[in-house]
């Protein structure tokens, strides 16, 4: 059975990739109201997909025009355990578009790497479980191990309908381990499974002075400028040398990091120079006191993500705004609460502002950090899937970025959980020129394979 | 001669009023190459005007697509004095438009004012004064002095092409007094005679780290934000409590105010109270140890612009932005030179750059402040014809905004000069709901034609 889906998977891998291209040209960008019929279209095309293929139950479940398809096929029998899978199919704005060298929805294939929105994050990833799962219904007509799929379009909006799914239908979810289908890997021939998430507190700050734009001509040095307050508020979150926030509170919760999480980490081929290598920076920065690779990983940070007001256009205009304001957020290591974050925050920038403007402090999201033993029984077995595949163990590490339904997972279905994917550090995730590296697309595809396989022979 | 001019403006009022709207339809956008054709249509349109009402002499200067108008008329004998005059036909962008309650280039009356870019700065202003020669040169078919003018079209944009002229042309330029016009009064019944314009350093800066656009759940906290770096080098150019300009030699060549200037701005109607209704702000700010007045007009400061990159859009995106950027400008004061204070800023942010970032500056203009002594006749013969024209003396005080040319003039003509006007501070120059104040614009043409004759009388 396992021979026939894997010979499956490579006879149809051209298949799967013209597939896969279908769902990439639809613009799904969840977070802008003009894509909202393209939510829709890739939505019903993944239902109408796995409907093909022959999962025995597809639902898509209405949320906010963004629907979260659920996939099932539990007829491997009440003994075979249940995996419950996850990906997302709705990507990231594309802006600034003028900086992507080919257009962000015609998916272009350029040597082994193929260039669109989504390609990696997360419909490539999402496509290699689908593929995995035709493979096997397609060439056994059943699958190894009940199989359940959740496939969400907020992930980028901050999975608001699913994580109130997960708590009032944790039911129909119910399994025996859950791997979560959306990361890196560290390179081509060196597959990570991640046992943890970072939090993330994301926030909008606006500074109102004058009642409307006014000329520096005219008051500047007697009116507050809200960008010369908005400089200060965000300058002063973070000391200067030893990059700590300087929230009060703020490292309250944090644990310090155990040596035998710090042993494996530093085991990893992620050092300065690598991740020097990956950024293009000229040096790297960060908390003092930590490894880049930890700063990375199991720290709290700060970053600001724009900043917006007064005058950007080309030549100089000399204008007090009225307004100025900027996004920033934070990344949050267990315990953090990012709603505790959120109010220390918001108490910490209330401190700092002059009574000359005002503040408004909005949080536009909080998703708690998590993170899984990573001794679990289920690494093991996801580590050999990839062994398969891939020809290599997977490294083991907590990851950098947030999945905000881990943590609602793991409080609602008390099962075992792994973060895994295909995906690679320079796949340009959220940014311009995002791709997806085609090799790691097909060994994906057979790793899920082997998976569903590894999954049946070890209950 | 006086009395047939005063009655030919009264009764064209609204003829003037009426081309002064044809004037204000034409968006002559000088930093907006878009508008290129705008600007020839605005000096054509001018210089049309001019030889109608019957200047002798009316040239335009190309100047890069923003032509440079000079008209003469001196035919007074050359025993008559020659009064320059000065005013601008570009205006400023209208950014952002949608703040904008009547459309900019549709000049709209509302009750006593006329709403549109540019009403007030500085095509009004201007054309008052062409409204003043044209009742003299209709009702008597001459001036009762020479008169020279000049209307260029590179105010907003610092002035390039007349700086030059009024250095390599000042032979042509020859005259007994120079009026600038374009500046405010203090209230409809309060006009206001300037002796001095602060000067203007504006600068660019920009902050690159990553190679390209990083999401922060990879990276956030061990590669460099220039989001975060931006933020603390703009902070750090100003002290949080005392609001001084914390770059080292930058107050070194600021004269202390003398007694009797603050004296004369003490007893100006601006206190805190008027400055505070002015603005609409919750408070006002500015450097320790001075009045709201003085820190608006006598010293110098530093006023953040806009800041651009990384992600402004609606909801968030988690980005660590490649690149972010600033322009900011600070007003100067005698003897404060910009070239020396853009390098003293440059060598301080310098200064302040950590090697995980590179920095960008850039300096967009240099203009150096200027003072005439107030106590000269000329400021005498001015304030009889606004007190002939107004029914009031004007206040005298320096301006807080900046007109590059008024430093090069004073160096190349050898001849006492006036900043005066007839907008109002309510005017939103260089902001949305621009308007000019009716009542001002008909008693500025009296107030010019007062002058003229003033200035023949005082002969």
């Amino acid at each position: 059975m396992l021979s026939n889906a894997l010979a499956y998977a490579r006879e149809h891998a051209q298949m799967f990739l013209a597939s896969l291209t279908e769902l990439l040209a639809i613009p799904s960008v969840s977070m802008e109201p003009e894509h909202a019929a393209d939510m829709v279209h890739a939505a019903e095309w993944l239902a109408d997909y796995l409907q093909r293929i022959g999962m025995s139950e597809v639902d898509l479940l209405p949320s906010d025009g963004r629907p979260l398809l659920y996939a099932a096929w539990q007829r491997a029998g009440p003994d075979a355990p249940t995996l419950l899978l996850y990906g997302h199919y709705d990507v990231q704005p594309v802006d600034p578009l003028a900086e992507w060298r080919t257009p962000p929805f015609t998916p272009t294939r350029l040597g082994d790497d193929l260039f669109a929105r989504g390609a990696s994050d997360d419909k490539g990833q999402t496509f290699a479980c689908i593929a995995a799962l035709e493979a096997y219904l397609q060439s056994a007509g059943r699958l190894p191990i009940n199989v359940k799929l959740i496939i969400e379009g907020e992930e980028e909006v901050s999975s608001t309908f699913l994580r109130r799914f997960v708590v009032e239908q944790s039911a129909r979810l119910a399994c025996d381990a859950v791997l979560l289908v959306d990361s890196s890997m560290l390179s081509p021939t060196l597959p990570l499974v991640m046992y943890g998430a970072r939090g993330n507190c994301y926030m909008e700050i606006e500074v109102v002075g004058p009642a409307t734009d006014l000329h520096s001509g005219a008051f500047g040095g007697a009116v507050e400028n809200p960008f010369n307050v908005l400089a200060r508020l965000l300058a002063g979150l973070q000391d200067a040398q030893t990059r700590r926030v300087l929230v009060d509170g703020f490292y309250d919760a944090v644990h310090p990091l155990q040596p035998e999480e710090q042993t494996l980490l530093a085991g990893l081929p992620l050092n300065e120079a690598a991740l020097l290598h990956m950024t293009g920076a000229p040096a790297l920065a960060g908390e003092t006191g930590y490894s880049a690779i930890e700063r990375a990983t199991v720290r709290p940070t700060l970053d600001i993500h724009g900043i917006s007001g007064g005058f950007t256009g080309p030549g100089k205009k000399t204008v007090i705004p009225a307004r100025a304001s900027a996004k920033f957020s934070m990344r949050l290591v267990p315990d953090q609460d990012p709603l505790v974050i959120a109010r220390l925050v918001e108490e910490h920038l209330r401190c700092q502002t002059p009574p000359t403007v005002t503040l408004t402090v909005k949080t536009l999201s909080a998703s708690r950090p998590a993170v899984v033993d990573y001794r679990l029984p289920l690494m093991q077995t996801v580590a050999q899937a990839y062994q398969a595949a891939f020809g290599a163990a997977p490294a083991l590490m907590r990851g950098g970025g947030t999945l905000p339904i881990m943590a609602d997972f793991q409080d609602a279905l008390a099962a075992p959980l792994a973060l895994i994917g295909f995906g690679l550090p320079d796949d340009n995730l959220h940014a311009p020129n995002e791709k997806l590296h085609l090799p790691c697309f097909y060994h994906g595809i057979e790793m899920m394979v082997h998976c569903l396989a590894q999954l049946a022979t070890d209950a």
